[in-house]
């Protein structure tokens, strides 16, 4: 499955890290992209990059890439017509479990998803063009971890598992301390 | 099982929304309190209480609470006295499905858990005073998602459907718009 991640309307300073945060799950849980709107953002286009630079894409795919897009409904509607299934993550939608056994039952069977992550107003469009308005808990707390949560359910928990990052440096899972690794 | 987090080491303004973000996927996510340590935040604190005061606390428990220790490092050795099992989320640890066997493994079950969740530097010592090291893909991302991701697999995804919050008021699920609901 083909997993696309656009966060919408980045804010500067505001939004520096917790963007940061939503790119580094998204790449960490098994997206192969992020793209964002609002302000553009060198910096943290150059950490992310660099950060996917060095831990590494995965076997059979590329490295994780971040881009900016000024209009997020054009790229949406865009994603749309390429055959992406579009999941909005609103704290108002439905459950999350409700969203990943109607994914499993539709026919076809989308195999590319679009997961679009808010900041603080988003557009009614949003949730117009969205094929799924999802919630992760009905409860206020963070885009972070809806997306974390997201990306787990829809990857069936693999992603816990898997360990097939090519970057040049690794961590070794331990006990006590730290053990990174260099390929 | 009764679940507390600890924040270490809160910085001013760096991490206004990321312990911010962490403390509400403690709540949101079944845990009954978070400690921080770090700089004193009168205005984390508030904005957290109210958020836990409006959206309420669960059949059967309080309200969340939020709580500031200067000593992170006695709050931990108090907890593991008081019998709590200390899960430490770092990048360096094993796998958080070993964790979540060797728990239910143990023997006698720990009813009780301390999750601490750090920030960039972690002193040695907490990783000697933690039961378990525990990393959610051993690759570099957010500690607001290893906390959703790790209180998931504690609740054995039953956080995702559980519906019990008592606060004034709640979300009514929904494909499209938003509807809130007055108790």
């Amino acid at each position: 499955m083909e997993i696309e991640v656009l966060r919408l309307s980045h804010r500067l300073p505001r939004d520096e890290r917790i963007s940061t945060h939503v790119a580094l799950v998204a790449r960490a849980f098994g997206a192969s992209s992020i793209t964002y709107s609002g302000q553009h953002d060198a910096g943290l286009e150059l950490s992310v990059s660099r950060i996917a630079k060095r831990w590494g894409g995965r076997l059979g795919g590329g490295d994780f890439t971040i881009s900016y897009e000024r209009n997020h409904t054009q790229f949406i509607k865009k994603r749309k017509r390429e055959g992406f299934a579009i999941v909005h993550l609103t704290m108002y939608g439905i459950k999350i479990r409700k969203m990943i056994d109607a994914l499993a039952k539709a026919s076809p069977r989308p195999d590319k998803i679009l997961i679009v992550v808010g900041s603080e107003a988003v557009p009614p469009e949003v949730y117009q063009l969205a094929d799924y308005n999802v919630s992760v808990t009905s409860q206020p707390h963070s885009e972070v971890a809806a997306l974390a949560i997201t990306l787990d359910q829809l990857m069936d928990g693999t992603e816990l598992e898997r360990d097939d990052f090519l970057g040049e440096i690794r961590i070794e899972p331990s006990e006590r301390g730290k053990k990174v690794v260099k390929r």
